[in-house]
């Protein structure tokens, strides 16, 4: 078996969650084990990685909540730092701050202003990437204090919401598409 | 410098956050360091090591949100599972639901019910014990599934918010103690 396919046999479909209709992709299971959780930390760290396995970002940007449970990891898998992407007001310090669409309803996402430096290389982490409002609006993030989007890494895409066109220009690195 | 001198030169008070009076302990700056961020995370993950290093445990919970940041990472660190440990109605499956009292406000933590198995050994994993309400809700969530709750490890300790006396019976791993 892949790594791919042991974190995919472990990722559970929940029928109408968080609403009537949609199909949520529960990942708590692949978290729960330790074969899992460490293959899918060294997947998306791999997004963050040249050729020959030398880190290329500065630091990894997780995004609030899932987004912090795997960015963490990697950024330690990396060697690098975390920078936490969060909803409005959890953020103590001056933040810049993106509203967005979600697949359900409307968010927005902070970053600390010193959070990153200008030039520096991130990598975006999260469980799914759906519509894509929420990567665009981390990418419109880290450009504002000037650093560089070097790749998206997610556990599934959710192909049918077409989230890639959002973000056209940023290298996705994906574990599983989900058509 | 010590590990936990590191930890500590990185971490930031910022005054009247989330309320007037308060002084909010802004790890953001830690985390985002490499060194600090390694650190950090050998030093919680000591909370579920033998004497001889061995993982003691089988799964970390980490708390929202900032404990998912560290608990995912401390859980690879130790080579065991993650739980997440969740604010109300986030969970997508059957959960164990546990109100408590925070320093500001209330809340409620959820834990997918099939999270722990009867016999488990768990670290719990926050940034912070303040009040020590959520790091109670969290090992009756834990108890209520049969689990052990093995210790729990976080980074500062508010002492003078006496969140050890509503957990008496837990041994607390604390990188520093906030007099």
């Amino acid at each position: 078996m892949s790594r791919a396919q042991l974190i995919m046999s472990q990722i559970r479909d929940i029928e109408d969650f968080p609403q009537p209709g949609v199909t949520f992709k529960d990942i708590t299971p692949m978290l729960a084990d330790p074969s899992g959780l460490r293959a899918c930390i060294q997947e998306l760290a791999q997004g963050g990685r040249d050729q020959s396995g030398q880190a290329t970002v500065t630091k990894v940007m997780g995004l609030e909540a899932r987004g912090f449970i795997l960015g963490g990891a990697v950024a330690a898998e990396l060697g690098v730092g975390f920078v936490p992407g969060r909803k409005a007001g959890k953020l103590p310090h001056e933040t810049h701050s993106i509203p967005y669409a979600l697949e359900y309803g409307e968010e927005t996402l902070e970053m600390h202003v010193d959070a990153i430096r200008p030039g520096e290389r991130i990598l975006i982490v999260d469980d799914v990437l759906a519509t894509g409002g929420t990567a665009k609006a981390a990418a419109e993030l880290i450009r504002q204090a000037g650093g560089v989007v070097h790749a998206i890494s997610v556990v599934l895409e959710l192909a049918f919401l077409a989230g890639r066109s959002v973000v056209p220009d940023i290298p996705l690195h994906v574990i599983h598409r989900v058509e």
